[in-house]
């Protein structure tokens, strides 16, 4: 079979999958996650041997540190899944709410929410985006396509399979979730272009994979390039509150996509924060423009480049701006719209800033870790959308549905 | 100036335009709309004359009289263009709805209805949909860009530039309505990866073109490939009922995307049936299956194609089917999961039917041509949407927006 009948093959696999699990009650599909999950913790020990492949492999091919361990699995890690997997199960089921009126013609007119269909998962080495997404996708009724990193195929292939076991068990199609076993990267350039079978592609990754992507796949991607996320510190702001809210938002986790890069303070209170915040971040390498090194000479300048750059580690570069309108502006040219917050005790600044800035999450008075599927209250997440349609920020399981109209009539017709 | 730099400088215009439009308030947009409607008034000779150069010019090059007959705009057309954006003011604005929860860590978390942003619509010859797609972007507080048909471009000169004295005298930026007035084909390809600066694109026109759109797009699509439209006579259907549906679903408006262009008859009240429907459609040819043709055997056979056929004239597909889900199955094959029903009186057929079939919208006991904007109260459509991200089925202002989530904490920080 060469590439393309065999993505083909995967994608018709999926749709055929998919048309049974409109209708799967939450029982049922609940029931095949906790066999799924049973399945995992029976076979840690087979799951970490494949991991240890992967490993090796990855050590002799010389993937970096932060690369294996990413990748690595140990029997803590698998309990994790297995845990997640268990969490997913108790989520309320988003399918089949129903909301309705009746028209004035007198039929009924019926919004039904139902699974998307298929979606296809592209994404890098974490094992456990695996387990996650097959378990997000199969909890909101749709079929999934797995396309992970070839340095994780070992372990992905013996994931997928006790997913698929599981999942077989209760009686539903084992094809409902399928992982993409050979690693040509023209699979993935087949798969984005599914239309008809697959219905949402999900990278997951770096930006590059995530563009590469974005320009092959005809179907519809909802994505996540960057996380260039601010603070604004204004004029009104209680600079403890602030000076505390920046240290989480950039130190707390710094790799992850929700953290903050840059750091806009207001000129009327830069003198004053700039060195108690240079103070509480001392383990970060601040980068100022111009006017900020004024008040902290000893750091580095920062070039333009540093305010487009998604560091993901303890850099951050601050810019002094003489208002909320600046700050505003700032965010829209150099960031990412993923999450952008301010620091202000003053309403119109606050309201200003809320109106203005068009992200997928603004805080106020708030760190931008906060924004979060869980802290939503959404459970667990499938990713965050810096897109605008369908999804916008932290993406849960209701996110993974569509609606459908229902028209209940008695002969009704156009007139 | 360059095509390239050209669309790059109208997307960049329509993305400064759409900042302030995020917080245009109702009653400032509503205004506009009701001086565009009366400039189009008060400018209809200007309008009628840049249309007779069209319409000249279309002759001379060879246009079909249905194309003309699109293009063609007389004064009863331009009242209802001014009609039509004096309703569109008169909808309900969605921006600004927000729906918010404080969560168990204290902070408040809202929901925020927003605006799209910049949204490309890419169409074909009729000038209508110029003034309805800049009225109902301007509504919903998105700018647009409009890249019509190079037969209306006389037209749509006239008519971009009375929207734009309209809303540039009610203080909105001109730029908010924009006419990409270049016809090089490069254009649209350009257009449809403005990624950063454009937010949405919605061809409408034929599947070609809408095909073209979405393989160059990186920018996200919204579209509505074809009108496959089903109705299922089941043998529990009350036989008059069905005849009536029928035929308002395929005579009352042939050429409409929600026509039906099958039907297909459960096997056991197909005898008594189909006679009684080939005699209430006699105006239409019907093309059958076998099984069809041993009860009406001076039809014509139906060839595999004719089951994939958007015929949008008086021609009609039958095919007998021996259940719910044989019928199902036909649908989610030929189909192109816009509008597909079923006429029945059995309660377990209906929902069978409900929750098998795949499309935007499903209808019971009632006409296809239900499916519909204005039927279904959402008020005036910029589409139909054949895709499941969203917007399913008719697309109104509401799906002109999205949400962005507001966290509004006092230091709330991740622990």
């Amino acid at each position: 079979m060469d590439i393309r009948e065999y993505i083909e093959d995967i994608s018709r696999r999926a749709k055929e999958a998919s048309v049974p699990l409109r209708f799967t009650r939450a029982g049922e599909k609940n029931r095949a996650l906790l066999l799924v999950s049973e399945l995992m913790r029976k076979n840690t020990t087979r799951i970490l041997e494949a991991n240890k492949k992967d490993l090796e492999r990855g050590e002799a091919s010389g993937l970096t540190a932060a690369f294996l361990e990413r990748l690595a699995l140990n029997s803590e890690r698998v309990e994790a899944m297995a845990v997640s997997v268990e969490e997913i199960a108790a989520l309320e089921d988003p399918v089949g709410e129903v909301s309705g009126v009746r028209r004035p013609q007198g039929f009924i007119l019926q919004k039904v929410r139902v699974p998307i269909g298929v979606v296809a998962m592209i994404f890098e080495s974490r094992p456990n985006v695996t387990v996650d997404a097959a378990a997000l996708c199969l909890k909101s009724g749709n079929a999934v396509i797995l396309r992970g990193g070839k340095e994780a195929l070992q372990s992905n292939l013996v994931l997928a399979s006790l997913i698929r076991e599981g999942i077989g068990n209760a009686g539903i199609s084992p094809d409902s979730v399928q992982l993409v076993e050979r690693q040509e990267h023209e699979g993935v350039s087949l798969l984005v272009k599914q239309s008809g079978l697959v219905d949402l592609v999900i990278p997951r990754g770096g930006e590059k994979l995530i563009r590469a992507v974005v320009e092959e796949a005809t179907v519809p991607v909802i994505k996540h390039y960057r996380g260039v996320c601010h603070l604004y510190v204004d004029a009104a702001a209680d600079l403890r509150m602030a000076a505390d809210v920046v240290y989480n938002a950039k130190v707390q986790r710094p790799a992850t996509c929700n953290a903050i890069e840059t750091l806009l303070v207001n000129s009327r209170i830069a003198e004053d924060f700039l060195p108690a915040v240079q103070k509480k971040l001392e383990r970060v390498e601040l980068r100022g423009c111009k006017k900020t090194k004024t008040i902290l000479p000893d750091i580095k300048e920062a070039a333009e480049e540093d305010y487009y750059a998604e560091y993901l580690d303890l850099i951050l570069a601050v810019r002094i701006v003489d208002s909320v309108e600046e700050a505003a502006a700032h965010i829209e040219r150099y960031g990412s719209a993923h999450t952008d917050g301010i620091i202000s005790s003053g309403l119109e600044a606050v309201e200003k800033f809320v109106d203005s800035v068009d992200s997928a999450v603004v805080t106020v008075n708030a760190s931008t870790r906060l924004s979060d599927g869980g802290i939503f209250g959404l459970g667990a997440e499938i990713g965050i959308s810096t897109d605008k349609l369908h999804a916008r920020g932290p993406m849960g399981i209701g996110e993974l549905t569509t609606c459908k109209w229902v028209v209940r009539g008695d002969g009704h017709i156009r007139s």
